[in-house]
């Protein structure tokens, strides 16, 4: 297992208390959300194993990987396995999650686009059956 | 002086051949303009000593620094010294520049932020004599 234990370059921040993940993880944002820039954007960090629900975002979002090794997976598509320095591109309405692989810390910068369009809205969580068959996949 | 030779974590790209910088500088665009973000992210890389001109961004930008040291100045206002996990809030039509130290290479990712407001206003380089000004305070 990696023993990358927390963000190498950005803040770990403070731990993640909704329900929206499974597992722990860490939000610092770097960028909080004002009307000069529109553009909130945080540093998230999961723990081995760790990943957020399904989700949509009514603006949008771009991830930066940063360190470890990740997944993401779009409704209907296969899981893609994130590395260091790989973007990801998620367009507005488009149901997705993304998290750790179970044997590796995971940390991405989150941009949040077009915020004007409004909030993120959260759906079902990852069973661990789901995520456990992308393992064996 | 620092021996880091190009990006450690988002790729170097190509050399930027535009006339707004003195020195050699790379750029990596991670997501282009379109219409669908609304926020052309990118990577750049200095040589050390290598800065851009004094500028202007109509709708703003983020910088979010990954590796060497570098500088940042507004006009006015004393230089900053940026390290990794520096993040830089430059509000829309602040005159500024950015670069590297003289002794070390320097990346930082760039967020433009308000695209719709408009373009990048171009201006004055840092001379030498303001750089290595900069280097003696």
């Amino acid at each position: 297992m990696s023993n990358l234990s927390e963000s190498v370059i950005f803040p770990k921040g403070q731990k993640i208390t909704n329900n929206y993940f499974i597992g722990e993880a860490w939000l610092e944002m770097l960028v909080p959300f004002d009307t000069t820039f529109n553009c909130p954007v945080g540093n998230v960090t999961f723990e081995p194993g760790a990943r957020n629900n399904w989700h949509k975002h009514a603006g949008g979002q771009i991830l930066l990987v940063t360190s470890g090794i990740g997944y993401y997976q779009e409704e209907g598509k296969p899981v893609q396995v994130l590395h260091e320095g790989d973007v990801v591109k998620i367009a507005p309405n488009v149901k997705h999650w993304h998290g750790a692989n179970p044997d590796s810390w995971f940390s991405h910068i989150a941009i949040s686009t077009n915020v004007h369009r409004g909030d993120t809205e959260w759906l079902k969580p990852v069973t661990d059956e789901e995520y456990n068959n992308l393992n064996k996949a």
